[in-house]
């Protein structure tokens, strides 16, 4: 019987600057009896890295530009908040109702390039990590020092989807774990070659992960353990489609 | 600690149009151990739904339209296949590079309107169940009846969207819970209103099933067990977006 754990890990304190995660994490586990052992999966919510790694902007200090001024009243937006979102963009994808949809410079499409004032302090917004997949590894190194194993280390962050309501998470970034699981050129039971050609196990852990993580109780950290995945460098770039392939940009 | 289980029940049956489903998942369940709890969230693949409901046709009975042969090079399909996702479609949303993206008649948007014709017989096609929420609750009153207990159901099937490569489970058909988490008006611990307002839950958790469902070994159902739900009647519908309101379609 193939099964799964998720487990949330609760107890994470308000994280700032310059803090290393990796040992926090250690940490906590430590303190709640959570062994970390090898083959876990360890989801971090992208927004304990972005405070980690100092990605948070004090909205005072910015000055919007022309457009930010335009385009505030239509996203009901403080135009300094705009500002940051702009900046924070590499493509304006739809601007309409409130919403801006970007693609940030990772190649994320989300909403508001992934800016975000919730879960940050009053004045504050704050903006994903620079590059996820290093954030991922830098935890994964600590915590193969630490401990002396290797686990997988996803980042996540929740994001929308068009045709569906409601939101969920998918992984930013990724650190020793194939994103994908590759199924092409196999066939099913009857010989027929399989529709569905690869599935993004790292998004569906993300999801997994986050049934545990409870926005208010502040969880933004789980631990994945029974997945039997394929190990890899790994990287959440394989997760995004390029421009060219894409119907919807 | 939140914690939740995820198992994959193998050893389901080939099934067969007019198969009760719901009492061959409690008699595989009772022979491999697994004793069905309430609360439990029972994940079947729409497949075996499709199968059991006889939503299965004979490709070679199919006349093909005159707009199914006309797309039959540009989608690398035969034209009597191209015809019965043509019949399953209320909307064409993209029809390109050997896809045809479309509305299905529940307002699912999809690749081929979800017919498929891995893992089925050669020389028939699938199709989506005609009320996932009704084969849903089929399932979970078999279960009810039998086993005395409450469960939810989710029937999931496994879709593509934009911008991400990759494929990932979503729920079709809902029984017995809430398909999404309201955070509406909450506010996280410094007093902000959050940005994230409503979780695709009954998503999220088709997401999780996914990850203990093999493709090829065959394991077409899961039990998530430990995930604290809000029971409702449910419907997957509540994770239609209208499209008056879909910036995508």
């Amino acid at each position: 019987m193939s099964e799964l754990r998720v487990i949330g890990v609760g107890g994470i304190p308000e994280i700032k600057a310059g803090d290393d995660l990796g040992s926090i994490i250690v940490g906590v586990c430590k303190k709640q009896g959570l062994e970390l052992r090898p083959k876990d999966i360890l989801v971090v919510k992208s927004k304990i890295v972005s405070k980690a790694e100092g990605r948070v902007v004090r909205v005072d200090g910015v000055v919007p530009s022309a457009l930010a001024k335009n385009v505030s009243r239509l996203l009901k937006k403080d135009p300094r908040v705009v500002e940051i979102v702009l900046s924070e963009s590499k493509r304006i994808v739809r601007m309409v109702r409130g919403l801006c949809l970007a693609e940030t410079r990772h190649g994320f499409v989300c909403a508001n390039a992934g800016v975000d004032q919730s879960n940050f302090p009053d004045g504050y917004a704050g903006l994903l990590p620079l590059d996820p997949d290093v954030s991922a590894r830098r935890i994964r190194q600590v915590i193969g020092k630490k401990l002396g194993i290797d686990v997988a280390v996803i980042i996540t962050d929740t994001f929308g989807r068009p045709w569906r309501e409601g939101q969920s998470d998918v992984a930013l970034g990724v650190s020793g774990i194939k994103s994908t699981r590759d199924y092409r050129g196999l066939k099913d039971s009857y010989g027929y070659e399989l529709r569905v050609t690869e599935i993004a196990v790292a998004d569906e852990i993300a999801s997994a992960a986050d049934l545990v993580m409870e926005k208010i109780r502040g969880i933004p950290v789980a631990v994945v353990r029974g997945y039997s995945y394929q190990k890899a460098g790994g990287s959440a770039r394989d997760l995004i489609r390029p421009p060219s392939r894409d119907l919807f940009r």
